[in-house]
C-alpha cells in the first residue's frame, strides 16, 4: 500500500488504529463471533458502545457534572440546522453568517420563526469573521459556525451572550481547547474529527430545552432522544462505534490539549509556507485563519498543472479547493499526521524550485 | 469462530461475503490505498457506489422506466413516518394500524394534518391483519406496514386504492415478489434485508410529489434529495456501500424470485415445527403469518429455561421475543441460511425429546 496523505475536507482521514479495529469489528465484534453490524442495537454489547461514546464526548469537552448530555443522531449537521430551530426558536433567533453552512443553518431556521442576521462576511466571499456585532437581547438564541470548512476561517473569540449560545462545530470539534461550558448547544457531523459520515454529535445543556410552545415531531425532539438515551430508534451502529473508537484514541493521546499542540504545529508549517513561498497566497484573513482548513491559491494559475502533478505524485489526496474559493484547501483534521503536513510543504517548495 | 445462527430482528444477519468485502473496504477501498470511510463523498468512487445502490434497488423491485427514483437517506424509518406526511399530507391521510410501527407512523402524521385510522388489530394485540376496511376517497394517501416485525404478521393482499399507496416495508422489502408498481412510495430502514443500520431506502414515484401547499424544510423534502441525487448533504457512506453490496449479492443470487423460494422454505420449516410440536404455539393468525418474523410461545412457560439453554447452546442468537408478545421470535431475513432454520427446528425437537 502506498502511503497516502489525506487532506480531504470530510469525510476525511481517521486514525489507522481506529480503521483497523473497525475493520475487524465488521467481521467479529467483541469476540461474539458476530459482526458489529448484525447484532441488535439493544444488545448489552452495543448499549455499552453508545454509552461509552456519549460519555467520552462529554469528558473530552470538560463538561462532566455541568448539566450537559450527548446524543448521537442521524441526518448530519444539516438536520441539526432544522432541529435547533424546532427545539429552541419561539419567536426570533440571531445568526452570524460566516459562510455556506451558516447560510444554510439560517435558511432552515426561517421555517420556524424570525431570524436576525447579526453580521455577515458575504461581502468579501466569507474570507473573514465579522466582529463587533450586537446580539439582540430578545433573541431566543445566538447561532454561529465555529469553523468555516469551505472558506478556511475560524472564530477565535466567541461573543459573550446574554442569550443561549448554539454552535455548529462540525469541522473543528475536539481540535482545540475552549471553554465549552459557554455553549448551550453544540452539534457536529462526525465526518471530520470524530468518525465516518452517518452520525451527528449533539451536546446540549438540558436546561435550555422544553421552552418552546410548539409540538415537536418525535424524531426532531431532543428531549425524546435524551429520554431514550440516544436510542429512540435504531442508531447508526457502525458510525457510532467508529466515533467511540476515535474519541478513545483522542483520550489516550492526552485529549484536546495534546491534539491542539499537534494541530497548531501542522497549521504553522502549512501557513508559514503559504506566506513564505512567493508562488502561493492565503485566502482567509490572517487573524481568522482556520487551524483545520487552510485555503490558498496560486499567485499565477499557470502553475496549476505542475503543482497538481507534484502533490498527486507525492501521495497527497483531497487538496482541491471548494468551487466557492478555487485553488487549494489543506484540511488538517486531528488524525492528519505532522508528517503529512511536511510532505505538503515539501511539494510547495519543489514547485518553487521547478518554476520559481 | 463458532458458527452462529443469527435470528436477530434487526440489525440482523447479513451475507458473509458482504461482511468480508465491507471489512476490507474499511482498510483499502477500490485499491485506492484509502479507507472507504475517509474519502470524499463527492469522489468518483463514492458517487459510483451511490448510483449503483440506487439503480440496483429500482432494478430488483422491477420499477425501471416506471417513473420511480430511489433515495438513500438518514434517520431510519422513524424519520420517514414524518417525511411522508410532510411531503404528501395536505388535509387528511388514511392509516391502517397493524402494530407498533404503524401506530408510530400514524402518530407522527398527526403533526401535519388529520389522520383517519381505517382499521386496527389492536383489540387482539395485533396478532392479525384487518381486512375489508374502506379507504376514504378524499384521503391524500393510504399508509400501511407490509410486515409487522414485532407481532409477526404480514399483509398478503394489498388493497386496491384510488389514492396513493404508501408502504413501510422496513422488514420485508426485497423478500418476496409483489407488483411494486402498485405503490407510490415505499420506505425501508436498511437494517433488515439491505444492510447496516444508518440508512433508509425511499422509493418514490416522482409524480406524487409537489402537491402539498406547505413549505418543506430542506432535509425533510424528498424533492430536495432527488434533485441532488441523494447527496444533498453528506450521505451515510458506509451504510450505503454495504447496502449496495447486499443488493448486488441478491441480484447475483437471482433477485427477489430466487430469495422468495428460500424464504418460503425457511418459513415452512419453522412454522411446520411450531404447529407440529405440542410444546409450542404460534402467535399470529395463520393466514397472516409473516415469512420474515415467526412469533411463537411455549405452551407451558415451565420449559423456558430448558429451551433457552438448548438454543443458546446450538449457537442461536436473537431468538427472544419482543416484550409486546413475549416468547420467541425467529427472524428469517434474506441472509439467514436454510441451515440456520433447520438448526432451530432441531432444538425445538430436542426440547420435545427432553421434556415431552
Ligand atoms: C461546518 C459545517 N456544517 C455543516 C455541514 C453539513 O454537514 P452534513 O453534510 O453532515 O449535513 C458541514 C459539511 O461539511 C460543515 O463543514
Ligand atoms: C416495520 C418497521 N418500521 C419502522 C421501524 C423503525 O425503524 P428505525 O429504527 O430505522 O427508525 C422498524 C424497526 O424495527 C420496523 O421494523
Ligand atoms: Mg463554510
Ligand atoms: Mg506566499
Ligand atoms: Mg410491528
Ligand atoms: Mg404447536
Amino acid at each position: 500500500m502506498m502511503k497516502k496523505h489525506n487532506f480531504s475536507a470530510g469525510p476525511c482521514v481517521l486514525p489507522q488504529e481506529v480503521l483497523k479495529k473497525a475493520s475487524e469489528a465488521v467481521i467479529n465484534f467483541n469476540g461474539l463471533d458476530l459482526s458489529l453490524i448484525e447484532i441488535s442495537h439493544r444488545s448489552k454489547d452495543f448499549i455499552e458502545v453508545m454509552e461509552n461514546a456519549r460519555s467520552l464526548a462529554i469528558e473530552l469537552l470538560g463538561l462532566e457534572g455541568k448539566g450537559y448530555k450527548a446524543l448521537f443522531l442521524q441526518g448530519g449537521a444539516s438536520l441539526e440546522f432544522l432541529m435547533v430551530a424546532y427545539n429552541l426558536l419561539e419567536k426570533k433567533a440571531a445568526y452570524l453568517n460566516t459562510g455556506t453552512w451558516s447560510s444554510k443553518a439560517l435558511k432552515e431556521a426561517k421555517f420556524l420563526g424570525e431570524v436576525a442576521e447579526v453580521a455577515s462576511s458575504k461581502d468579501a466571499n466569507f474570507n473573514y469573521i465579522p466582529k463587533g456585532y450586537t446580539i439582540p437581547e430578545d433573541a431566543d438564541y445566538f447561532h454561529c459556525t465555529s469553523n468555516n470548512t469551505i472558506f478556511g476561517t475560524q472564530i477565535k473569540d466567541f461573543p459573550q451572550t446574554a442569550v443561549p449560545l448554539v454552535c455548529d462545530m462540525s469541522s473543528d470539534i475536539f481540535s482545540r481547547q475552549l471553554d465549552f461550558s459557554k455553549f448551550d448547544l453544540i452539534y457536529a457531523g462526525a465526518q471530520k474529527n470524530m468518525g465516518p459520515a452517518g452520525t451527528t454529535l449533539v451536546v446540549v445543556k438540558e436546561e435550555v430545552l422544553g421552552k418552546v410552545s410548539r409540538a415537536i415531531p418525535s424524531m426532531l425532539d431532543y428531549k425524546v432522544h435524551l429520554d431514550k438515551d440516544s436510542m429512540f430508534n435504531t442508531p447508526p451502529v457502525f458510525a457510532v462505534y467508529v466515533s467511540m473508537l476515535t474519541l478513545q484514541w483522542l483520550k489516550d493521546l492526552g485529549g484536546i490539549a495534546a491534539i491542539e499542540k499537534i494541530n497548531n504545529e501542522k497549521a504553522s508549517l502549512v501557513y508559514n509556507e503559504i506566506d513564505r513561498n512567493p508562488l502561493f497566497k492565503g485566502f482567509a484573513a490572517r487573524e481568522d485563519r482556520s487551524s483545520m482548513n487552510a485555503t490558498f491559491n496560486l499567485v499565477d494559475e499557470a502553475h496549476k498543472d505542475a503543482f497538481d502533478a507534484l502533490w498527486k505524485g507525492a501521495g497527497i489526496n483531497g487538496l482541491n479547493g471548494h468551487r466557492s474559493v478555487g485553488g487549494y484547501r489543506a484540511s488538517m483534521y486531528n488524525a492528519l499526521s505532522v508528517e503529512s503536513a511536511k510532505v505538503l510543504v515539501e511539494t510547495m517548495q519543489e514547485l518553487e524550485k521547478k518554476v520559481g
